[in-house]
């Protein structure tokens, strides 16, 4: 079934312990929509500036990404800068160009309306709500957001998380949009606010799934998927959006909506995450074969599997 | 078969969000006694004061366990102050007076020597390595240590990981242990000073065992098991010495050193870690059952496990 994934295109200048890299291709909506490409039909929606040339557009093409939903814009694409030094979990921001991104409205195609799974990538709370208003027909709506969202549009990130069914965030931010240190109890104050389950992202530690009470017929016992330990982080960027990608395209690639399938859509978040980490920009991502995806579900599975 | 345990016995000062306690009996060599004692035969080395009344002896034969290494020695207990706030990974020391455990010169009951599984909670390294050069009929040695020693004893203890086959330690202290900050590439450095496993404990994400190429037979796939997320963790306290308890007491328990093993004994570890936080000082550890500990052992395998 098809995915429609909503969120930033951009240029990212990347500084890590393992190098530096310059104007490398970026953003959630790239991350994401390569990610999920290799599990489901995408199609994605973004806004980009007049630096976005046709190699760039090649490279969902290649993917087989749907892109009537990118638009184009007078201007320079979102540009971003990071630094990650030994804590490898948290980017210190050198600069955010939002350039063309400033002004981004999503608009969806009237080819797309017929999609059946939404992702809303990390962009302004009011606008992942306006998307899914237009988006009646969907059977089910992912959403990440980010701490700067959580603490100055709070109101409106409460009215989008009533439209949401999975949303997946860090630890940090789901203590901070609940006002809870402790996880669990955090967690299920966030599924109060409206999303049948809840995806907390522990970086290199894996994730955990919580569940509403009946959510999605499967009670409420959580889940956790492991990473594999890997031997190098070379950039950590889109890590969340490649998981997001993993996670939503396993989903929308199923007909079922199960435990077992939900479980399952974790341990796929987690191997496209790993796969997204061990180059710079999304590189990994762009020439994976199916093959590779599952030998590392598999070293996964058996990270923790007991006989 | 039997398990000697090697550490300290104290009196501890306790202030978390949860609440204060004021001279809780704890101590690395009770909590892992206690949790071992689910497990197998547990012997314990300690040395006490005055203070050390018969019933908090009383504690231990209770558990049945062997107390005959407990040395009675002139003066108050060792005791530690600390507190937690909202990050309850880390304890802030408010004071420690080591009192009689300053002298502590762990000696070996005659009645021990027959032992099979020797644990040495975190202690002097040089006292660590005088212990199991006296105890040659070991099977298998495990071994805790902390920054301090690290920091300050790191040539003894260098010499005392060569004696140790299993080593068990947190994210951190394997860091700063092996100079490195990839936790893989880390575990490695530090399989190489010694040991033919590493458990790196990471608090509320679970513990990673890494191995040694060959070691125990088994290859060197890592392996990681879960803890369940808690709604309330009371005191985390002790936390790691019942993890190392459970570990050390389930592998006493078992004919074979085996993969299948050593995965469930990291499991165990985790559920007696899980069970000493839900109250304050090993309250928790003194009135389980095994039915207990096996249903809480379900839980944590089916947070992880894909059919």
């Amino acid at each position: 079934m098809s995915l429609v994934i909503v969120g930033s295109v951009a240029f990212d200048d990347i500084t890590s312990p393992s190098g530096s890299v310059k104007g490398v291709y970026g953003g959630a909506a790239t991350y994401c929509s390569l990610a999920a490409s290799y599990f489901t039909d995408v199609r994605v929606v973004a806004v980009v500036g007049d630096d976005f040339t046709s190699e760039y557009e090649a490279i969902f093409k290649k993917r087989g990404i749907d892109t009537r939903g990118i638009e184009r814009s007078a201007g320079k694409t979102f540009r971003w800068g990071g630094t990650y030094t030994d804590n490898l979990a948290e980017a210190k921001t050198d600069f955010t160009e939002l350039n063309v991104f400033e002004k981004f409205s999503p608009q969806m195609p009237k080819a797309y309306e017929d999609s059946q799974y939404l992702f809303l990538a990390n962009i302004q709370p009011t606008l992942q709500a306006n998307v899914r208003h237009n988006m009646n027909g969907v059977r089910l709506t992912g959403c990440d957001t980010m701490n700067y969202w959580i603490q100055r549009t709070r109101p409106e990130l409460v009215e989008t998380l009533k439209l949401v069914d999975v949303l997946l965030i860090n630890d940090t931010e789901t203590k901070m949009l609940a006002n809870e240190k402790n996880l669990p109890r955090a967690a299920q104050k966030v599924l109060a606010m409206g999303p049948q389950a809840l995806v907390v992202k522990h970086g290199e530690y894996g994730a955990t799934i919580f569940f509403r009470e009946g959510a999605f017929g499967i009670g409420r016992h959580p889940f956790r998927a492991p990473t594999l330990p890997l031997d190098e982080v070379k950039d950590p960027t889109g890590a969340g959006d490649s998981f997001a990608g993993g996670f939503m395209g396993y989903l929308a690639s199923q007909q079922e909506l199960n435990r077992e399938v939900l479980k399952r859509a974790l341990f796929y978040g987690g191997v496209m995450g790993s796969f997204a980490v061990e180059r710079f920009g999304p590189e990994r991502l762009q020439h994976l074969t199916r093959e590779e995806i599952d030998a590392r579900f598999q070293i996964f599975r058996e990270l923790t599997h007991l006989e």
